[in-house]
């Protein structure tokens, strides 16, 4: 009687999901602090204090009709320019505010992409391991996602692979570095030969071939790692952005699109955003939080801890004898099974205490994702327990 | 090379838009003060100051990883009890909060509510004059949306009409009382027999008719007027309700879909809407402004000046010698054109520095929308122009 297809998506818990609530029943049984949950990516350091202060003040000292109306459906002016000016800034870039559309957080931004992007009998692809919503957004879009296998060496491009799936109808192409859930970032080279690709691809079938980059993690690199602007390797570039993990806001739903102002086709690109956006039912992105990023644009939650966390569970799990993917970036480490079935080696390490997420769940068999966004003292209270599930796979 | 159809949303202006823009205009030419602006349907005022006292306590004692953490999909449990406790108390309904969604506004219910419903070839069935965003999400949904006209007499439904446009494939009904841009409310009476056509066709086709039922405006109605609570009338209900008018916090984005405990595939109803919440992007509703409306879900702006505008405006249109429908809620009055081209009559009327909205952009020629969300300073200013805009059509 309604539709099957939301029910289902409605209805079917995500493994996550499933794992999330299966250590709050371990919680609940045996204390919080003695349950090691690794399943989730949620920001567990707190918004930068200046967040608290700019939101203190400006709910303070701005009238509340004009804090609290609509703004425009793009966003406020001075929103964007304050967003476009720090990038700009900081990447040499040369983006355009009007050419900005503040969203209601990542998923909004994808969702609208896609929905901009997408004509009949399209395709997108992205590459393994991938997160698994890219799917219900471009299928929402009405358009089919294909996947690129990981290459498991070093999680960067299999670019053979990924050329035999480029076709005459793929519109698009989505990458997500720093990755959930591989941690790993994409190097220069490897952003440089993914752009020759679409510029070449695009030359064969004589049209554009997008990028649509996915970037809630652009600011949690490690180690000195730099995260390459695509804007300046590729023209065709959407930028979906996200403030949810460099302020730590993910409940509040604050983002924005970026379309390329050397995109050739920027304009209509953008305002098929703009009908997206619409169609979706998105009037415009919360406002208080549109003035809220405006002050705070160059301002990050202290990611110190995510740093000193994977630098102690990193050289534990490599002194245990575990492998793990290139860990530069996000808030993820990647972990080969030592089973070929990650989701019994999920099963098996339930035995300690340890909850992690099998990559299977996102298009990554043999692997499980780590998510160390917890607190330091967590990591170090669950090493005996990683100590020990090692000890029972025999790799030390 | 990008959606066609989108492109098109995105930069058709709307009417309301047009006519905006020609006041800031104008505005700039002769001073704000002098232009009588009535064509946007802005809360104009503030947010009741509890809003603000509690925005400042929940920044001020809430831990900020809790506080803008993700809330579950649906939202906070204890803000849908707040919801559902508050108008059962109200309405004497048995609202469930584990049927109540937490969206980013009305915008957003309907077009969650369409995509949860829709299946192949169902069509809705609205009232005009309507909200002309319906088509873009009805539309958006796949499914086709029908017009009954109006009637005129008094802006309730015309039943013949509406019964010769239900059909096997009709999924559902929309209303929206009180009505922008009537004003009207329907009566109880309407209601009724609303409700009995709706089961009497569901029964002839087999199949539930829902009644989809867009409250933005539900507290906005004067002169002792009761809007009918739907949920007391009909058992097939998914009320879309936003907080933008009742708190005046149109940008913030918050609202709920409510689906009715007595609806006979209530379970399923609400996991298509969760499931179509994902499908577009909508991770979960701000959470601050979830905690926001937990507390203030009994409060309210300050109605009065809309009230005290309405009596103004109408007393003085009627000595005029304009008609209108009866104006019993919302912030709009809708009169009738003197002449049959509304749109010339709004031409007209710029003479005077007169904005109004033509019916037409709502599915009903011969009437013009005003919108009376202005200071009443503005109004009494306005009169004289009002009388001299009646006499030049000798209605006096």
């Amino acid at each position: 009687m309604v539709s099957e297809e939301m029910i289902q998506l409605g209805t079917k818990r995500s493994v996550i999901r499933e794992i999330f609530e299966y250590g709050n029943q371990r919680a609940a049984a045996i204390g919080r602090e003695n349950v090691f949950d690794f399943s989730i990516g949620n920001p567990s350091v707190p918004a930068p204090p200046s967040v608290a202060e700019a939101l203190r003040d400006i709910v303070e000292n701005t009238d509340p009709v004009k804090l609290h109306a609509y703004s425009s459906a793009q966003g406020h002016y001075s929103v964007r320019k304050a967003i476009t000016d720090y990038n700009n800034r900081r990447f040499g870039t040369t983006l355009d505010p009007d050419l900005v559309y503040m969203t209601a957080g990542a998923a909004a931004s994808l969702a609208i992409t896609f929905h901009a992007l997408a004509c009949k009998g399209d395709n997108f692809i992205t590459f393994a391991p991938y997160f698994t919503e890219y799917k219900t957004f471009v299928n929402g879009a009405g358009c089919a996602l294909k996947i690129v296998p990981a290459r498991t060496e070093d999680f960067q491009i299999d670019f053979a692979a990924f050329e035999s799936l480029i076709d005459a109808h793929t519109k698009g192409v989505i990458i997500n570095s720093p990755n959930n859930p591989s941690g790993v970032v994409y190097s220069e080279q490897t952003i440089m030969r993914l752009a020759q690709t679409l510029k070449k691809r695009s030359a064969e079938y004589g049209h554009t071939i997008y990028l649509v980059s996915d970037e809630p993690y652009r600011d949690l690199a490690y180690g000195g790692v730099e995260v390459p602007c695509v804007f300046r390797y590729y023209d065709e570039v959407i930028q979906c952005y996200s403030f949810s993990k460099a302020l730590s806001l993910p409940g509040e739903r604050i983002g924005y699109i970026a379309v390329s102002d050397r995109a050739q086709d920027a304009k209509e690109i953008y305002a098929a955003v703009c009908g997206a956006g619409r169609a979706l039912g998105y009037v415009c992105a919360p406002t208080l939080f549109q003035f809220l990023v405006e002050r705070c644009v160059a301002e990050r939650s202290d990611f110190s801890v995510y740093e000193r966390n994977r630098n102690l569970l990193c050289s534990a799990l490599e002194e245990y004898g575990f492998t793990c993917a290139k860990p530069d970036g996000a808030f993820y480490i990647f972990v080969r099974s030592p089973e070929a079935d990650a989701t019994a080696f999920c099963e098996r390490a339930k035995k300690y205490e340890l909850l992690f997420v099998p990559g299977d769940d996102f298009g990554c068999a043999g692997y499980v994702r780590i998510a160390y966004c917890v607190s330091t003292e967590l990591i170090k209270k669950a090493l005996p327990a990683f100590a020990k599930l090692a000890k029972e796979y025999g790799l030390q």
